[in-house]
This record gives structure tokens, sequence and C-alpha cells, in this order.
């Protein structure tokens, strides 16, 4: 089976450089940028040039190792572990990502630093690309029996990008999809826009392009009407924190196409490699929602205000959908209910805590 | 109780022209134009400067009595009924105006055509405001009883712009709005900003702003997440045409917003002038969904595009809501269930035939 080639950050064979797309220019333009300091990760990491948290991890990861090869001491691993911290102050794979590698050099001596902390970057980027990897086998499976089942091509509907520009490679929602489409399975995808940031219109049609997956693009809200009239076989989505009882917090308009899904008899899934698992927290009620700036919603694609001077805007960026709505979860592990007693029957060690 | 002062046209004293509000300039500008012939008032429809199906057929029948002041003759007549009726040919309001007023004036002498014309789209423009203010009053004592039991200011939510803007006064779903607002009640309206044309951003939430009515602009997708939330009470929402079961055909995004309010037990009810039931269609799945232009998804707000040159898109305007999801449908006689049981308990004459 091939492997499609969509990758986002390229690691210089000398260790000096890393080489990202810069993800605010699609999808008019594809463009590259190298990252030679921890500077340059911390801004393109701050201005957006890498998003999604796994990519954002990975990139964080490396540029540690650049600050490393400039400067090895304790003080200069202090000053660029808190640089690239600030740059996304809310996104949890960046912490996690930054405190792995310095606990993997703090012990070492200076000379040794930037070398194990490269290499901890490249493990961090090659988990993330196995952990989707084999999600992806698990929905593979999905997407042939309902192929088998239902029609061809099959129908498959996604929000947002979860998708391979989002991380090391596959992508979560869309490795079933690429995988699939390898195999030669026939299928075509509805693309949601994603108001407001429009990352369905922006990034997964550009990427379902250039990986040659046929694909249309719709309103966020013309999703349920599809189902309505029998055009959707299958929904996959992503998710940015799932609580152990199952419920998944994702993009804001998950939660209303799980609705749609429920109302129609379409099986939904969100794919959910396990460190987006939060074992900490019981339930979607817990999760804080993040909301954002008036702007996004009010100039999409750029333009002039398309409200009235002065207009009052809440713009939530993501909402909870209630295990309840969802058919699965697919995990690297294997597929599962959403629910408690799925989640822990496939992580016992996890949800023993 | 005092009457919200925006009205959408304007006939002249001396019946020689009307007056319109621009309404493809809102929300940047409100200005207006006048209409002095039949192929100004053509133009003003094609050109969606005035847009809402009330709105359209009572500036046809306009168009129509200027026309024959101009040429009253049997061939006069024809031609700018063919004008008028050719500006949105799949209009249904439209074609019901125009035969309207031909039906009154076409057993006239010429002489005595333009001033029955002219007679006739007045009352056809008063019978807009009169069925608006009707149902506005049944809506009032929904908005009333909510307000006691939940809390004030009361959370409304709306979608697209069933308005004022849409009709000759009042609007369908504003018109309870605009009534409890002048009553003293306070409330607060969620605009729903609906993609791809953005009537709830553009035209909702300016002629809320322009009557004093506190409201915040959201995302479509937010509507259901604010719902789980609990911060809305009530939803409120016109219909393009109800089938004699009472599904609804309503702007897209109307079918979600429904599945949100019946998984939160938020009310939501649709404004529904008897007009718009369509006695001749037994459900929903009866509705032909039209498609329109993919420009309308690309250019929001009218920017660049924002998906890769060539995607495909595909991009519903309606979308079918069972009744079963409706607390009830609010027409000019009362409010009833959305089911034929509702409709022809309400509408008897109707229903029989």
């Amino acid at each position: 089976m091939e492997t499609p080639d969509l990758r986002t950050l390229w690691p210089s064979p000398a260790h000096d450089r890393v080489e990202i797309i810069d993800q605010t220019r699609l999808p008019q333009v594809r463009s590259t940028l190298w990252l030679a300091t921890a500077a340059d990760a911390a801004q393109a990491i701050r201005a957006m040039q890498v998003r999604g948290a796994p990519l954002i991890g990975a990139t964080a990861a490396y540029g540690l190792a650049l600050g490393l090869r400039a400067d090895p001491s304790a003080a200069g691993l202090a000053t660029a572990h808190e640089l690239l911290l600030a740059a996304r102050p809310t996104a949890v794979n960046l912490r996690w990502a930054l405190d792995r590698v310095r606990q993997r050099v703090t012990p070492l001596a200076a000379p040794e630093r930037a070398a194990a902390a490269w290499a901890e970057a490249e493990a961090i980027a090659a988990e993330d690309v196995a952990l989707n990897r084999a999600l992806g086998e698990h929905g593979l499976r999905v997407i042939e029996r309902l192929a088998a089942e239902r029609r061809q091509p099959l129908q498959i509907l996604t929000h947002c990008n979860a998708g391979a520009l989002a991380t090391l490679g596959w992508g979560t929602a869309t490795a079933p999809i690429y995988l699939a489409h390898a195999a030669g399975i026939p299928l075509h995808v509805w693309v949601s826009e994603t108001r407001p940031r429009l990352q369905g219109a922006k990034l997964t049609a550009w990427e379902l392009g250039a990986l040659g997956v046929a694909h249309t693009l719709i309103v966020d809200a013309a999703g349920a009407a599809l189902m309505r009239q029998g055009r959707v076989d299958l929904v996959l989505v992503g998710a940015d924190r799932v609580t152990r009882n199952g419920d998944v917090c994702n993009k804001i308009g998950t939660y209303e196409k799980a609705l749609a899904a429920r109302d129609n008899d379409v099986p939904m899934y969100a794919a959910v490699p396990s460190p987006t698992i939060d074992w900490t927290l019981a339930s979607g009620a817990d999760v804080p929602i993040e909301e954002r700036d008036a702007g996004e919603v009010l100039h999409p694609g750029g333009g002039e205000s398309i409200a009235p001077a002065g207009t009052r805007v809440v713009n939530p960026a993501f909402d909870t959908t209630p295990g309840r709505l969802l058919t699965g979860l697919i995990t690297e592990r294997g597929i599962c209910a959403a629910s408690s007693a799925g989640l822990s029957g496939l992580f016992p060690e996890f949800a023993r805590g």
C-alpha cells in the first residue's frame, strides 16, 4: 500500500534547521519556510504557519533542539523553553512536547544536549505518524465494511481539518480516508467549510486535492441537510480533547453534525489518538470552551465586515459532543464505544488511575 | 404600544413611483432608490435590492401598476407582467401578486387600470403587514410566558432574515420580538450569520440594531453549542414553505437548529403566515431543494476564494425540518402543532380541500 506523500515538516540531515509548509498561505500558495532557531520556531507557531496540536508539539520540540544547538547551557535551555511555550499558551501538546525534551536533556552534559534533543523531537514526530497510521488501519475496516454494504463511491463527511496538515503525517480523521483511497476503495468526501476560520475550505480541501481524493465543499449547515437527503454514509471527525466518559470536545459544529447523524442513522466516529484522551476530566461539562476574537467571524476570507459596525460577536471555538451521539471512537488500539466502559476496555492502564 | 418604524417600501402620494431600501448595500450603507417604471421594479427584484417573498410580491404589484400607468392596453399589461415575472422566475409570491393584480384589472377599461392596479398593490402590502402583526401578537404570548418562567433578558435565537426587511412590516419571526421589545420585555437575540449569503449578519443584525433590540452575532454552528450551554430560551425562525403535515422548508441550517433545540429542550417555533402553507404538498419530502451558485460559498463577504482553485461546491439553499422537531407553528390565527392535525385545526377550510 502506497503512503500518501503529504508531509508537513522536514528536518535537515545536518540537524541545523527544519522546513515547514507556511499554512497561512494555503490554499492560494504552497510555500515552505526554513526554521533555523528557537525564535524562528516560536514565530511560526505564534503566526499559525504551523497549526494542529501534534504539529505544534513537534515543531516546538525541534525548536528547542535548535535553541540548544546555539546555547546548550541550563540558562539557554530555560530561555528557549520559555520562548516556545509562550508562542501558543493554551496548546496542551506544546507544553507536553517541550517538557518531554527538557526532561530528556536536563541530566546530560551541555555538549550532548542538542543531539539528544533533536533525537527526542524525531521520536515525537515518528510516534505521531505511527499512532495515526495505526488508528487509520482500524478506521479503514469501517470504510471497507460500509463501502461493501452501502454504495461506491462511499460518501464521507468531515469537519474542520483533522488532516495530514495538523499532524506529522496521515492526519487523524483523514488517516482512514487516505488508507482507503490508497487501497482503491472509491470514496468522496464532503468538506464542511468550518466557520469562522474556514479550515475545511482552506486546508482540508487543499490536502484532499493534493492527494487526489474526490471532494466537495459545503457550508457547515448543509451537512445536516445532506444527511437528511441520504447523501452521507459516514461522518469522520477529529477531537481536541476526549473526557474519560467518551464526550468529545472538538471544533465548533461537531455537535450538530452528531445530532444530524443520529437523526438520520448515519454512523459517526471521532478519530482519537490516545494522547487526546484527558483521563483527568469526568465529562464534557468539565471542558472550558475557549471564546475567540470577533474578527474571525466578521471578516471571512479577509473581506470587509459582514455585519454593521459595532455588532457584538460571541465566538466559541469548540463544542462538546456527548458520547451517546457517536457510533464510536477510533483509536490506535481499535474502536470502542464513546463511553467510560468503551475507553477503559481499550486503555485499562489509564482508566484505573 | 409603539409600532417599530422599519418600513421597506414607500409608495408616492401621486401614485407615480415607489421608494425602496437598496438591500444589497446593507449593512454598510442604508440608501433608498426610486422605482418609476415596471422595468425599474423588475431590475430591483432581479438585483435583489428587494428580497424576501412578501416584499418581492408587493414590489412586483406596484411595478405592474407603474407599467399600466405608462401603457394601460392589454398589450402593455401583458408586457409588464411578463417582464416582472421573469425577474425571479422561482419566487412563488411574485407570480401570485402579479396574477392577482392582472385578474383585478383585466375586466376594466384601459383608463381605469392603473389606479385599480395601484389600489390592489396597496391591498397586498397592507395585508402582509396585518398578517405579520396578528402572527406577532400570538408569538408575543409565548415570549411573555417564557420571560416570566425563565429569565430576563430572555435569550432568543433566530436564523437568516425572516425580518421586517423581508416583508412590508414587522417581519415574521421578528414580529413577536418587536412587539415584546415595544412592550418593554427585556430580551436579547442571538443572530445566526446564515452562510452562505450571510442574511443574518447583514440584514437581521442591521434591522435589530436599527430598532434598538440587543443582539449578538454568531456563526451558524455556534447555535447548537449555545443551546447545550443553556444560553438560549427560545428559537424563532421563518418559513419559505410549510407542507400540510407541518414540515417546514426554510433557509439551510434551520433543520440543525431544530435538532439542537430538541436535544436541549429549548422551545422552537416557525413563524408561518398562512400564504406560506402549501396545502398541495403532503410532506417536506415533496419539496424540491434548490441548489445555488458556488460563488456564494467561495466568496463570503466578497473577498478572494476561501478554497483552492477548482474546488467543487454543492450549495443547497434550503432544508426541510420535520414537524416532529418543532414546538409549534405561529400563524395569524394562533399557534398550532407542526402537524396535519394542528394545521387543519386552525385552517379547516383549506385542510378539507
